[in-house]
């Protein structure tokens, strides 16, 4: 993040120095570890943060985009430095990924984290394009997580059999583990944002809501409501004409038709098979400790 | 530009197929050629592409930040769809160029291409810092134009070099070029920005004076200016408190201190080197080309 640019690692440390899971760059380094990488240099480490900072850029950008206040329990980056600053350091970012990537020095390696990054942008912008649509069907929904969430996970786990020589059957089952809980983890994502409660989650409940954002939640309570439901859902998400106690209202659609519930359903489905990717491998402190990373994303919901 | 999310490739066109100059691509095409590229393939062309993307995703984000309607003579891409999709489909762009480098397979180009996008991250991070600020010493402006401008000219020509196997003084020479170069043509714009015809410019007249933006023009007609003039460029520039006529005293300041005048004369002593850093190349129809480029980018002015 070093810039004779003050700026950019002031904003930068402020979005990474707030902590976040660390969940990317945790599958970076324990894929290469579980595939046996001991070369004594830091080209796992270097591949982790490329992922990390990529990672970093879209939230960047994502709260741009979302108008949104707080990230991590802090103030945003946009909301303290402004849009701008967070659109080109976000730029910064991105690019010194890739500057990173080429030190590293894997083409193969540098092709899979650029196609990752590319799918994500698709991803985002799938998402833009079918806000506030309510008759999204949920196929689209996992095609937006996997574009703009479970791909870096995906690729985060694969980069790291890469580095460690693995390009067989680890290199397969480890970028299904990451796309697999990539896809659980954004699920609970999706549903925290209705139930969470705000101190476990470093943003606000109900944001989704307010920008009308169609997360697997709400296109359950929308197919599985009636006609009364359906127009609740297309005057507060459509039109985004939101009066006092609507969210208390969806939240209570919600629950009547099992629509979180059924959306942490799911990501339990997603996130079993992420355990069984791991079949392969023998069971080690290392292997126990990616099971666990499951059981965190998909605990955070209880 | 291809994508199954239709508004990438409409908004993308949108921006590509109003054209603009295309000299970044032309850089890198013709120097590729200059250096005797003859393998029957795309890779140059591919290059070509990376540039002009990035260059592309640049523009998108340079209307958000600079609040942009207008750009290549159309409604700028945000003014159309919106900031939160410029912001996004950039993205995309951005992240595309670089699968698109990992084609072409040197991992030694996608060294000089990261390093320049990262630059120009670094330069419009330095451009939103000084912004506004009157005292923005000529130097750091030319850090601004180097890095946001002239660093992908420099970089354009110096892989069009590299492509085809010329990494000798050929390539610190185009690379020197394409700096060169690009400063002229930064300075060009901004003096352009104050003297241009709109019909031209396929953008507005003053729209640099309207945000505030600290270019050379500026910086020498505040440096040459007695306590008054001063007075003038921080209400209007600093505060932003601009008035009707605000704009025509601005130019009458500048004519009276020829700082449009001898920013176009800076631009020429940039052309000058430019034309002089080919002089290792034997006279051919390319490297007339070329040279014609650099005129072009100055008589662009009269």
């Amino acid at each position: 993040m070093r810039s004779p640019v003050a700026l950019i690692p002031e904003l930068a440390s402020h979005l990474v120095g707030a902590g976040g899971k660390r969940m990317r760059p945790l599958l970076t380094v324990a894929s290469a570890r579980l595939c046996g990488y001991t070369a004594g240099d830091d080209r796992h480490i270097k591949l982790a943060t490329c992922v990390e900072f990529i990672h970093s850029a879209t939230l960047l950008h994502d709260d741009v985009v979302d108008v949104s206040t707080l990230r991590r329990g802090k103030p945003s980056a946009n909301s303290v430095w402004g849009d701008k600053a967070s659109v080109l350091v976000g730029d910064f970012l991105f690019t010194r990924s890739f500057e990173l990537m080429v030190d590293v020095g894997s083409l193969d390696i540098l092709g899979v984290l650029s196609r990752a990054s590319s799918t994500i942008a698709e991803g985002e912008v799938l998402q833009l394009v079918s806000q506030r649509d309510t008759s999204t069907p949920e196929a689209t929904y996992l095609e937006v997580i996997k574009g703009k969430t479970a791909k870096l996970f995906a690729a985060a786990a694969e980069v790291g059999a890469m580095i460690a020589g693995c390009n067989g059957p680890e290199r397969v089952a480890l970028e299904s583990f990451g796309m697999n809980l990539g896809i659980a983890f954004q699920l609970v994502d999706d549903a925290l944002d209705y139930v969470g409660r705000q101190a476990d989650m470093g943003k606000t409940v109900g944001d989704d809501f307010r920008e009308g954002k169609i997360t697997l939640p709400v296109i359950l309570a929308f197919l599985r409501g009636g006609a009364v439901d359906r127009e609740f859902w297309k005057r507060t998400i459509e039109k985004l004409d939101q009066r006092d106690g609507d969210l208390e209202h969806a939240q209570l659609l919600m629950e009547r038709h099992h629509s979180v519930a059924d959306t942490l359903e799911r990501a339990r489905h997603y996130g079993a098979m992420a355990r069984d990717a791991l079949g392969l491998f023998s069971d080690t402190p290392l292997k126990s400790a990616l099971l666990e990373a499951v059981d965190f994303a998909i605990a955070r919901a209880h």
